[in-house]
């Protein structure tokens, strides 16, 4: 096939993305805000948001202007690596930019839609995650092939995976502890000091609160998936290039990407929600059915095109059960994931009752749990992987990881549906909407919780997953041929990663811990200094908490930032290459296990007290709740904060590792 | 220097170490017992203690024969090995059988001694507790030289050590599960629904607990230490041979070890507790002063006798840096077992200061504690690890895993202490002693704690040398020159190892849940069903309870052990002797990661609940000791079941792997 053809078609699909992301929120917009209070408390969530982003991407700038000299100087070929990474950086700032303001322009609308009708709600909330989703997978797509097409140089492909990185590692780690802090210190104060209900327009923190499911669930876990999504296809093509030759290398990961983003749109095009007149569970189901139609029509659309195009281009199967086995591994731990986290299965019921025997027990059920939830999901890992190796090598292992992430555009749309209509249901209950239509929100809120676990499950998948292809390519750049863990050096490395983990996680809490006692005391100070705010006749300084979270948020993740780029270099320079193999799986290993621990732990927690409030084994304010209270408050850092911040961990130490394989190099030969 | 000489003197160091024993039991012996109600209680203990012993000892009689059927068929020399694994269960069953029955008559001993005086108290508690020490070094060192003596077949040692490690997992695991389902199960009932103190005689679950604290913490941890120092200096003469030649190899390891015996013995008459009058504070600072300079005297004396033993016997010193650095740090992360746990220093205060905020914050706080108290004992673990590789290779690995065990007699003396003082304290209690006695005992109790948990610590830093000693040997002896990070295989190895500390972990939590819950049944039963239980004229069921956490012990063991065996034969059955090598360093790294975080955060969280009861922030009763109290709670199983647990986990993978590591050979040649 003539190559500019290719070439063309890779760009029409990015363009096509971002041509659905227009008509998205075309739709979207098209839709009215409300009431005024309605309108306002949106435009104070969307300021804090952007107020968020700003300083954000301000200490972001600053980072990527010292990364980009350091590349610039060091690494070959000079300084197109340090260009790429800029551009990489740029273009996810810009897609966690775009996902997050309109999802901020969403939540009110998707409140007000569901005035009309249910399914109307559901369709502007799903609409605005689909922007997420196919921004990300647009700005992925387009930047990384441009980029290609100018420079057919793999390092310089690296180096925009790299941007996206940085972007992630701020948006993500920043993101989490941003929005537990606000949460946690929202609670503290509002719902035990005062007594007031959760998104009650009286407290101080509840505008942060709601800022931070923007900036954690939307930006946090937009940027992540849009680091695995250009790490999968980059190490694909710079292991394709070395095993099919530059052409087909590279050509294959991004042809198979757009056909993704295809069938991506053509299965968001199949989520039309309809209305019936059903109850609160029926209705919940029913909205999760909807979507799942979306995923189902894409996954097999998806397969049956790879099946073609990797047969014709390729010529022989090997790379297409590759792409397969991830598929499927990611749909399964989709699949375990909900298993463990949702109230319909014996986990969460387990820990429910566990509660009825006080906290502590409530607790260790719970950690418990989270650990018994590694078994499948390591194992769908490993098989994935082997199989994947054995059907196509060291490529098979970044094609497998490819698979999983092929359909983002429509995974992601769900994923980012649940932040959105938890922000509805807030803006329902603070701009005081009837009670219908705060229950239908509370309806898609309560999906949100599903498709949320579901994302988060197959975020730490990816995330193993890209970094498993990122070892593969460190293999390749660094030209290691053997790591082997009879060298005492590789086992330190294992050693050390490991314990980047356990540091990374702790700072990540800790960071929690500090931004929530922060926000505790400043809506204490309001609610002292700030009269008539507890009579509801004078407002509360909302941005102030949202500086001070924050704040918070970038002052903690200074120390991981850094360890996580600093250890992997530090580790090559000392202890050589095969070492920092050691270190990428020493943290692969423990930092997949924790993180699906504590994302898995979080979510039955959190679902066990829901489960209590819903009416059984005593219902709220029973002692089996406070119990079951304190272990939902112990699993907010774990799920939306320690947990997430480790996808980032282990792929960054990959891509550090990458980056500067080819410097450790040239200091062992010197 | 004549091999008969030299055999002589190794089986007299042994013979040395029981006779040492031999006194220390009748030191212990001249004392009384005390009260009739002194000696009814201590009995109840020690009839407790051995019902679970002899119960465990049947089961693991039933395991070894099935074992040892495998062995004789399977492993060459046949049935050699086998021979020598069921000498090695039994020397160690022995070992444990012996300290503990010493310990259970020891425990009303050191009470009555404190009635005279404080230093004889401590004399006694201290004497028992190295009739653990010096049981364990004096039966290994012996079991190990005659075997060696006997059959100069490398595969034959290994099977010795093979031997230890099954009684390992009986007596830490399930010792482990049936000391936390009776302290929690007697906690629950006892103290929070009936409120009635701790260690009442009328609690039905009273005897139990401080049986528990004989089998987890006596026998346990001895056996636990036992496997360490029979794999230690096992695996260094198995590489000894190797790079030594058969005679020096064997020889140097058996020979430092009879030093070690000798200069333990030395430090341990050098802890001479006099007394004199002083407050609770300055009595326990003494206590662990006149400790300590048992543990500084033989280290110094090691260190010179190794000094001129190796200087001698090999000629170049690369193996006795070797043995320093792992003697160095063993004494180091003791030290950082003691900052994070001990309530002098500034992570335990946050965590008191965190319960003020709540049980949630106080757990989050833990856990984050718990992580970073990882960083330093895996720097220290890596940089003796590098630095033992550069001064002596694979065997260098091994001699610094006996450089950390090499004063094991005077360091488990130390260790064993705690819980005999622990009973003491109870025994105080029970039978109504005067205020200052009990004072006194509890003073003991205090130390107790503290070199507790400088012997988890140890403990765990032992297991994880010993295991990386394995790894060096299963290369070794599987003749594995390379397991490549790069084979995928490998990478599926490291990810299963991982996850089977997760589950581990997990099955060891689940099963103090149900044990304890069990226990709260019974115990509520006989609060019920006994009349006039309440008040003291009737008196509870004793043996049932014991014989319920029993039981439960048994039955929860069942599975970890069963996977622990299992999972690294099927890898290496399925992915081969390589994958093995990742499975390994896998189960090791996350395995000591973990059990670091979970001894340390379980040690911070009860010397935080003990801080706050010393008066502090509030002190008993108020909200923050609440909070305290279910952060403890928590902590148990992981300080006492979970954690410790992985230390068998990580040494018995490794042993499992090198003995059947020759029949993975065989099956990848055929």
């Amino acid at each position: 096939m003539d190559l500019w053809l290719l070439k063309v078609l890779i760009l029409v699909a990015g363009v096509l993305a971002l041509g659905f992301v227009g008509y998205l929120i075309a739709t979207i917009l098209r839709e009215r805000e409300g009431t005024d209070r309605m309108k306002e408390i949106s435009l104070a969530i969307r300021q804090g948001a952007m107020a968020f982003l700003r300083r954000e991407f301000i200490t972001l700038a600053g980072f990527t202007v010292v990364v980009f000299i350091v590349l610039a100087i060091f690494i070959e070929p000079k300084p197109l690596v340090a260009i790429a990474y800029a551009c990489g950086t740029f273009t996810s700032a810009l897609a966690g930019f775009l996902g997050m303001n309109i999802a901020t322009k969403a939540n009110a609308r998707t409140a007000n839609a569901a005035i009309g009708s249910w399914a109307k709600g559901l369709k502007i909330a799903f609409s605005s995650g689909a922007v997420m989703g196919f921004c990300v997978v647009g700005l992925g797509l387009l930047g990384l092939s441009i980029i290609a097409f100018i420079w057919q140089d793999t390092h310089v492909w690296l180096g925009f995976a790299f941007g996206a990185s940085s972007v992630a590692l701020f948006l993500r780690v920043g993101g989490g502890i941003f929005t537990k802090s606000a949460d946690v210190g929202a609670d503290l104060v509002g719902k035990v000091e005062k007594g007031i209900p959760e998104d009650d327009p009286r407290n101080p923190a509840v505008i942060a609160d709601n800022v931070g499911d923007n900036v954690g669930d939307v930006a946090g876990m937009g940027s992540d998936l849009y680091e695995s999504y250009v790490s999968a296809i980059a190490a694909s093509m710079v292991l394709g290039v070395i095993v099919l030759g530059t052409v087909k290398g590279m050509f294959l990961p991004l042809l198979l990407s757009a056909v993704g983003i295809v069938v991506s749109i053509i299965g968001a095009l199949c989520v039309r929600p309809k209305d019936v007149e059903a109850n609160f569970e029926k209705q919940v189901a029913r909205a999760h059915a909807t979507m799942n139609i979306g995923v189902y029509v894409s996954n097999i659309l998806m397969i049956i095109a790879s099946f073609f195009i990797i047969r014709v281009y390729v010529g022989e199967l090997g790379l297409f059960w590759a792409l397969i086995s991830g598929l499927l591994a990611g749909f399964l731990i989709g699949q375990v994931t909900e298993y463990f986290t949702s109230a319909e299965h014996g986990p969460v019921k387990r820990i429910a009752k566990a509660a009825q025997s006080g906290a502590a027990v409530t607790i260790i059920e719970g950690m418990a749990t989270g650990m018994m939830s590694t078994v499948l999901p390591v194992i769908l890992v490993a098989v994935a992987t082997v199989l994947a190796y054995i059907f196509g090598g060291l490529l098979g292992i970044a094609i497998a990881s490819m698979g999983m992430l092929i359909n983002l555009g429509m995974l992601l749309a769900m994923d980012c549906y649940g932040p959105i209509a938890d922000n509805s249901a807030g803006i329902a209950q603070m701009a005081g909407l009837g009670k219908e239509v705060r229950e239908r929100c509370e309806a898609l809120d309560a999906v949100g919780n599903t498709t949320a676990a579901l994302g988060k499950g197959f975020a730490i998948a990816s995330a193993a997953l890209a970094s498993l292809a990122w070892l593969a390519t460190y293999f390749a750049v660094a030209k290691i041929d053997v790591a082997s863990l009879t060298n005492v050096g590789v086992i330190a490395g294992v050693l050390i990663g490991g314990m980047l983990t356990f540091i990374f996680s702790a700072l990540a809490m800790r960071g929690v811990g500090e931004g929530s006692f922060a926000i505790v005391n400043e809506v204490r100070r309001q609610f002292r200094e700030i009269k008539g705010l507890m009579e509801g006749q004078a407002k509360p300084d909302y941005v102030r908490c949202v500086d001070i979270a924050t704040k918070k948020a970038l002052k903690a993740m200074l120390l991981p930032g850094i360890l996580v780029i600093a250890v992997p270099l530090i580790i090559g320079f000392t202890l050589g290459p095969e070492a920092v193999a050691g270190l990428l799986i020493g943290a692969l290993v423990t930092g997949f296990l924790m993180a699906v621990m504590m994302a898995n732990a979080g979510g039955a927690w959190d679902n066990a007290k829901k489960y209590i409030e819903a009416g059984n084994l005593g219902g709220k304010g029973s002692d089996a709740h406070k119990a079951a209270v304190i272990g939902d408050t112990v699993g907010d850092p774990f799920k939306d904060t320690a947990g997430p911040s480790l996808n980032i961990l282990i792929k960054l130490v990959g891509k550090v590792a990458v980056i500067f394989g080819p410097v450790f190099v040239m200091l062992v030969a010197l």
